[in-house]
């Protein structure tokens, strides 16, 4: 299953793909979300529109599924070397017509 | 120098990293564009987002550019084994308020 801190938000990481793409498609079928956001950060970010793009077009294209809004920002945290770093994220909005 | 087909758009590719974001900077301060359109394809996609990131936030704060929208799709093409392959897409707009 797709790592989810809050209900309707599937966060990308390194699990295999398909784990993302179903938690995605279960939370608009099975629980019946009208809202689910995909959350990335770095180089999750590509994937993360990978499993946007797959969930919409290939498996819910018949459930009205579409991109409400798509957000960008950075964070900043510290890395092992204790040196402040800057990562780029990436909210996708999938949304029930 | 940052990939160009058209005015306006910055492609992210392999180039350093530098070289896309003052593409982008420089199509705002010194050609005077009022929109650049960053894009990019699969793993550059993260990438793309970073550049937008760094551009307008550390070297356009000042020039009041913002996103005005992004956009996400798939292309279907061949590879090297003839098989059709999806690659996803972005685009990433910034615009002069």
């Amino acid at each position: 299953m797709a790592e989810r801190t809050e209900e309707n938000i599937v966060f990308i990481g390194g699990k295999p793909f398909m784990n993302y793409v179903t938690g995605v498609v279960m939370q608009f079928t099975t629980k019946g979300a009208k809202e689910v956001t995909i959350k990335a950060r770095g180089k999750f970010i590509a994937r993360a529109v990978d499993v946007a793009e797959v969930a919409t077009k290939r498996f819910l294209k018949e459930q009205g599924i579409e991109v409400k809004d798509i957000k960008i920002n950075s964070e900043e945290f510290e890395n092992k070397e204790g040196k402040k770093v800057n990562v780029s994220t990436i909210d996708i909005i999938l949304v029930k017509k």
